[in-house]
């Protein structure tokens, strides 16, 4: 692969690409536009901002993407997640609804993409690990009761906010008299008819006669025809005049681009807020193009997804959009209707380009309700409450991460949620380390092996005490190992050698070297040795750049058997 | 041990106590208290506070501690790091030298205290464990620098505040113009006297006949002699008319037990500072408890000194005292003078007592300079700069969060400098093990040992791909084996069967389960077989939580070996 390969990734599958992989690209881009564009519209709605955003942002960074990213099946532009956690930032920082509220929209996702494109170029991709599955688990459920709740205000019609549960709740409660019933009607008959669609329109197509697939691609296609039907619906019955919410006027064509009002004082601000943004974004983006690579045994390439997500993010900041990731349900649909390439994805940007230019019309009597059913729709299958027992039962530690970031995300919104997911989930895994397994190890007999001696019948010699440590030694657990050398030299008064067994120690940091330097010296103040036995290859290479070994009282033995037969041998002699 | 032994570790010793103890505990607590009246004083001064400020922190305290601690030759009381975060915290709430200063001092030591039972209470001794050594020692070389340079305007005269570098060194060259050079004079001369007495006083004293033992009493004394020379100076030549500032008034006897004014929000925002202000003491105070009591086979119990350290801050606070923690220094003094108990602490405690009662007018004229030079001996001592070097050949990572540490102290002060190094240390330490080695092993010819293919001559089967973790999976570094399989998969189109082998894994979570769950998914659609062996006993137990094996597609074997040799018969027969 020469560099242009490596950061132009089309380059790689250009050569062999053919005349059916064309024809499969063209198939799958028409249905993904088709849900593209009500769902582009639905989730500015959700994120608070002008409609046309949402079609500004499923254009150019698609582009990006198709160019600059790795995964071919992935489909990048608005997704629930994002837009409303750029609800929940924007909305900390101006009012929904002005100007400014749309320009914070726009610069998180200019600041997004610059902080991606840097966390590529720097490797700081690790920093996406921090977030673990049980977190973020936690946090889309959360995250979806958050934003189904705060869809409900569409369906009645009125104006309602806040980031919260009790936030939401109250507000809506508060304007409850206002309820557009004819809004009402819409939306629920439209989340009734989305559902039915959803669970029973493949398998009627099938009966009719249509092949599974052919079935299954225009059912995907389902909520479109629910929202031309509440669309006309709205038109025939002037339900505008009985002030029922629609879309509205969407300035035909897109904006020049622009770099918005911004100062360095904003910009500083929003940094906390874009960084969440994109590693949420990114996890989103590249877990998906990984699962669909895999079944290609295609690669994705950590490095090219930074890279393409960032200017992606750039480039929606750029031409007046808000933050985008790549979608599940939108790519799921591009890879079963045959996508092999990001071809589909450009052919998609371009019929949403057409219909900016010839279809906002046909959008303006668009009702919010039925936008807001689709959201609630789709957000409500990701609450998985049966996933917190299965976590529980398997770990409470992460049981307790999961449930603890669902809670912060329904009490305190979404943003400090994921923070506090985050930091629960390192103060837990710490915590867990901290507290390593530390066997004292004996002889099976006739043997030459050791195991430790609660689980296993194993002999032990009374002035030879040998402690196997399984877990890394390293700052959070080297003060326990130092507690527990001198809680066992306090109780067996009779030992003369202490063998530490590394067997499963893969790394010994600084703050554990030294807790092994002041093992070895509080232990030498008392006439005992110190020896080690099965150190790794790597670990001993660390060991022998710090002088840790010269001042060893004992020895560092290959094998725990060598170690015993060569002390008792000592001890004779 | 019953319950009172282990709530009251005196009652374990008291039994065995005898006459040679009792004198050896007479002598160690003569010994420190001559040290620990001018500490006091002048740890006092370093935080801002009024001088007996410091003697109420060393009389109730070390009771408190001698009743519920468990080390026996721990000195606490006021000292340096401490004194100079009380400094730095409190003077984020108000002015040093006003009365509201003074009561955040005592509140934070309050607050600390409570802290410090509530860990001990609900076992969170593990969170002092997220302080790696090379991030306290970066710390303590930061903080000795921001304390000596705090202690410069007391040799200048003048008035000067900061708790940056930076900030220091401003406030001291604005009113340099100010210098009182009687104060220079003095300070400059104890500086030097100080440091004389350290190097030489103790040969010199054996020289003229004293024995090693008295002769290194008597020199740990050395600087209460240049104390009482510099306070004669001033009442001789009455310097005090001259401006030399001095100790001053000091209300005679110990106050009656208070709870200084307080409010809800104010103890809110103090929290966070008294958190990280226990967290540190208790590791000092803890680590040189641990580092005597292993000289002498005995034991130190976290929650004892959880709670008696505790304690000892709850009645520092109620008694009109500031944060106390245990003093390496004085521990060491009454260490090496005999101290069989705490009762020498005891008899220090009231020999501090004593003086408030009959000495405060000796205190009066003690110039302020002289306290400042004994602050720069014992802090400059502390700065260590060669042990950057030797933490960083052995660890760049460690090296890092070391430099980082006390870059951010220097810059920022020491608060920020703690919260950003225990930061980096947790962050770098998840980097380090986002990226686990994985080896591709095969077979040794000849024989039943499984080796990594790079550093072995070993034998691959062409249709099975071997990879062996070398640590613990977790969510910090699930995706990175996720990718490495997806490439090696992309790469390896021949193999059909994968085999992890877990000889290093001590723990799977949650997102490391999930994440097998998606290799095992994602090798089955493309008809690869994902076995596991060499799986540990508490993983397989864990696994068996979950349904993870019922869905692997694959095999657990016992070993590596079993694994390749029931693998390659399926695929013959």
């Amino acid at each position: 692969m020469n560099a242009f390969e490596r950061w132009i990734p089309p380059a790689q599958w250009l050569k062999s690409y053919n005349k059916r992989d064309f024809t499969s690209d063209i198939v799958a881009g028409l249905v993904v536009s088709i849900m593209m564009v009500p769902q582009s519209l639905a989730y500015a709605l959700l994120a608070g901002l002008p409609p046309e955003m949402g079609l500004y942002a499923s254009i150019l960074p698609i582009l990006a993407y198709a160019l600059l990213g790795s995964s071919r099946a992935l489909s990048v532009g608005p997704a629930a997640l994002i837009a409303i956690m750029t609800a929940s930032f924007s909305s900390q920082f101006a009012t929904p609804g002005t100007p400014e509220y749309n320009t914070i929209a726009i610069l998180l996702a200019l600041i997004s993409g610059a902080i991606l494109i840097c966390m590529g170029v720097l490797r700081l991709g690790f920093l996406a690990n921090l977030l673990s599955h049980p977190v973020i688990s936690g946090f889309v459920t959360g995250s979806a009761i958050i934003i189904a709740m705060s869809q409900v205000k569409h369906f009645l019609g009125i104006n309602a906010s806040g980031n919260s549960l009790s936030e939401i709740i109250m507000s809506l409660s508060a304007s409850i008299y206002a309820t557009n019933f004819y809004s009402l009607a819409i939306g629920l008959v439209s989340l009734v008819g989305l559902f039915w669609l959803k669970k029973y329109f493949k398998n009627i197509l099938v009966r009719v006669g249509f092949s599974s697939y052919i079935a299954g691609l225009i059912a995907k296609s389902g909520p479109v025809f629910v929202i031309i039907l509440a669309t006309l619906v709205v038109t025939t019955f002037a339900l505008v005049d009985k002030q029922v919410l629609v879309v509205g006027d969407i300035p035909s064509g897109l904006p020049a681009l622009a770099m918005p009002d911004w100062s360095f004082d904003l910009l500083k601000n929003l940094l906390p807020a874009a960084a969440i943004l994109s590693l949420v974004g990114f996890i989103e983006s590249v877990s998906i193009g990984q699962a669909f690579a895999t079944r290609e045994r295609q690669k994705i390439d950590t490095n090219n997804e930074f890279i393409g997500l960032g200017s992606a993010n750039l480039i929606a900041g750029f031409s007046g959009g808000f933050a985008v990731t790549g979608s599940f349900s939108r790519s799921a649909v591009n890879f079963e209707a045959g996508a092999k390439s990001q071809l589909s994805g450009v052919l998609a940007a371009f019929i949403i380009l057409l219909s900016l230019y010839f279809f906002t019309d046909i959008f303006y009597f668009m009702p919010n309700a039925v936008l807001a059913a689709t959201i609630i729709l789709a957000v409500t299958s990701l609450v998985d409450f049966k996933a917190i027992f299965s976590v529980w039962r398997y770990s409470k530690q992460d049981g307790i991460a999961m449930v603890g970031t669902i809670i912060t995300v329904l009490i305190y919104g979404v943003d400090t949620g994921i923070i506090v997911g985050v930091s629960l989930s390192i103060l837990l895994f710490l915590w867990h380390t901290s507290n390593p397994h530390i066997a004292i190890v004996g002889q099976i007999p006739g043997t030459e092996h050791y195991r430790n001696i609660e689980r296993h019948h194993a002999e032990v010699h009374p002035k030879i005490l040998t402690l196997r440590v399984d877990e890394n030694l390293f700052f959070a657990n080297c003060r326990t190992l130092e507690e527990k050398v001198s809680q066992l030299m306090a109780e067996r008064t009779e030992v003369k050698d202490v063998v530490l067994m590394f067997t499963a120690v893969n790394m010994v940091d600084v703050s554990a070297l030294e807790s092994l330097e002041s093992i070895s010296e509080s232990l030498k103040s008392i006439g005992v040795k110190l020896h080690l036995s099965e150190v790794k290859g790597p670990v001993m290479d660390k060991l022998k750049k710090s002088d840790f070994l010269e001042h060893l009282t004992g020895d560092v033995f290959l094998s725990q058997h060598k170690a015993i037969t060569a002390i008792t041998q000592s001890k004779v002699s």
